[in-house]
């Protein structure tokens, strides 16, 4: 059964707040079977509200609107809910009492505000609101349910869970399943390339990507009879899509890649440390936004030559005979920090990230970058482009690649295949 | 003159991802005196972006429609846009010769999703895309424009403002103006009642907030009959919210909170080195998302206590008395930061930041944070709500606003008013 949403208010179309409530509800509707395909938003203007819910209540069985329910005069939704309707508003006495009890429970007492939230189109089914003030409520349009929830987050999240979800949920058609695969080291069109036919090979699949730089997710949607036939399509469509991305599939669902990069140093048994230069200290923080501190042991950023050396005992003859940024530099740090916190494996990136500090030699994007581990030192380079922020990105995923594929026995990617030539 | 927004992707409508392009866009409109009064969101579905295309161009003079332009088979906004207009897709070779230029200039080869990027609708008026492969165009349609940006965030904001603003701009009513103001370290309900009366104070000033942990904007709207008497309003009533806010004001703007310390630094000739514990590389990776290399000479991240004794010089005396998590040691790694990189001042965080890792006297959420300067070192504690990810940014903030306030000469907020009571 497929969906729209109809979120109100200018506060959003003025770009004050962001709308998170279309994304929240689109999300939990998708998650119990429902298709949601369109997601509007309109200002508080009376004639827009009525001919959106119009519109939408003709295209839709199910429509949800958020917003516009609240104690002020630009709150118009109740009244385009009746117009749209073709009734009157009418104001609801248990609802008014329920409203009274709130407010008085406060120690305040009832105002035009409070007493307008009890006004609700004729006929309606009233929705109770555990959380809040204004109720909801559900009105028949068309041949469509619209139901009308408040917009403030957490009144919105319980009624939908207590009052929407349990009309509903019988409607939804339940056939469908979806992996969501997450992927670094390849851009979208590549990996596009390299899924070519696997739609065509299995019907009912769909595939879907979703560029975060830099990595891109891949989504296999399935689409079946019943559930269990759509889980096992996707399931066969997922195993091909795995096989094709081999390596560069870093992990699944809700993972994340400095997550999955710490928990391969973890499950090797690997204690870890980093000496960041153009980084500035972006690989730390990804890597302790986790849960780190069994595997982690800390690091150096060095940003000025003077901490290299101090900090790092990276040789001043090295700083001068081949420049800060170098691959002899990014060897030394890196076995610098591996020596001085006394662990097994250690990182280092140093580089250019602009927007000033480039060469003829040496440009904006160039990034050295190594691991020092029992087996020996690595170094690995490129000229990453974009920006100053898009370089230091670039940079930290490319040393912790290089980190998970040594931890984890994978082998690198190949030097045509490889990030900088995105 | 009134503008529709339309955001094409089923990330979109399915609640994958949060549509912050829409309330970008129209943050942007409003700011320049467009009135944005839909936003609507359809997935990547041919005949309902058609549709879609078709009635806001009938409603409205100026849409804008951002997503769908990528190289995969979901990606249809161009085929879409041509068959609105009614006519082919063609391929632009000057276009295309761009697109093969990037590509090839990352040592990559043409694909057929690089080539389809070169597709747009016959007629149509291409936008250069300088931060990316994929083109935007422009087309007529009904009485209306309609502009098609990429919807990668980076992409689509640098293409508005090179491509599409200089083209729209002179239809804006061009009545009002806006000054963006920047705070942290008051809650928005508390800078709300600081403000009070000023909107009535003022008539034709509108204030709003926008909260982003843990920074709350305050926007000073004004409308007048001309411009020129908006802009002196704005500036009237500007002036009495700094007068207000006091130092709890950091900038305006575009300002960032961790450029504006590290000008305040670098202006008062400090050089800076930093220690992190808890907060892990976050506030050396906040410092150098901005150019810092003339004042920031590095730091250290020391999340085991061994780091700290053996980068920092931390005292195990003092480790073992008074634990990692505590006044003396935010202290000692201060001050051995300052020490061992030879800068005028330091600064430390530690702390526990959750999940896991507290005690009835050191709950989770307990954060010491010192700086070091020339007049001595200061030492500040709270215990920050929320979760790992809050608590790390409210101490990475916390410490930056002390160092602001030490380097520029500014008092501290009271304890009635500091950061935890919110």
């Amino acid at each position: 059964m497929t969906v729209a949403l109809l979120s109100i208010g200018t506060e959003l179309t003025r770009g004050e707040i962001v709308n998170t409530n279309a994304s929240w509800l689109a999300s939990e509707l998708t998650a119990v079977g429902f298709t949601v395909n369109t997601s509007d938003t309109v200002d508080d203007d009376l004639d827009r509200i009525v001919a959106a819910l119009h519109r939408l209540a003709e295209t839709h069985p199910l429509v949800i609107s958020t917003g516009g329910l609240g104690p002020t005069t630009d709150d118009l939704t109740a009244l385009a809910a009746a117009r749209a309707g073709g009734v009157e508003l009418v104001r609801d006495e248990s609802t008014l009492l329920a409203i009274r009890r709130r407010v008085e429970a406060r120690g305040k007492t009832m105002n035009a505000g409070h007493e307008k939230q009890a006004d609700v189109p004729a006929n309606s089914e009233i929705l109770p609101n555990s959380a809040g003030t204004a109720p909801g409520f559900a009105i028949r349009l068309r041949n469509a349910t619209v139901y009308f929830l408040p917009g403030v987050p957490r009144e919105m999240k319980t009624m939908f869970a207590e009052q929407v979800l349990p009309r509903i949920r019988s409607s939804a058609p339940n056939n469908t399943h979806q992996f969501r695969l997450r992927t670094y080291g390849l851009g979208e069109s590549v990996i596009g390339g390299r899924l070519e036919g696997i739609e065509e090979a299995y019907p009912g699949i769909t595939l879907g990507y979703r560029v975060h730089f830099p990595e891109v997710d891949v989504k296999v949607h399935a689409r079946g009879a019943t559930q269990s036939i759509a889980r096992d399509l996707a399931a066969q469509a997922t195993a091909k899509v795995r096989e094709r991305l081999a390596s560069v599939l870093y992990g699944e669902g809700d993972d994340a890649f400095p997550d999955v990069v710490g928990r391969t140093v973890r499950a090797r048994g690997w204690r870890l440390a980093l000496s960041e230069s153009c980084t500035g200290g972006m690989i730390a923080h990804l890597l302790t936004s986790y849960p780190a501190s069994d595997y982690f042991v800390g690091g150096a950023v060095t940003y000025a030559n003077s901490a290299k050396t101090r900090l790092l005992g990276v040789s001043e003859d090295t700083l001068r005979g081949h420049g800060a940024v170098s691959a002899e530099v990014a060897a030394e740090m890196a076995e610098g920090a591996r020596r001085l916190c006394e662990v097994d494996v250690a990182l280092s990136v140093t580089g250019i990230a602009g927007p000033t500090g480039g060469t003829a030699t040496k440009p904006v994007g160039l990034v050295y970058w190594a691991v020092a581990h029992p087996g020996g030192t690595v170094v690995r380079s490129s000229v990453f482009p974009g920006d100053r922020q898009e370089i230091r990105i670039a940079a930290a995923y490319a040393v912790l690649d290089l980190l998970r594929r040594i931890a984890g026995n994978l082998p690198e990617l190949s030097a045509q295949e490889a990030p900088a030539a995105r």
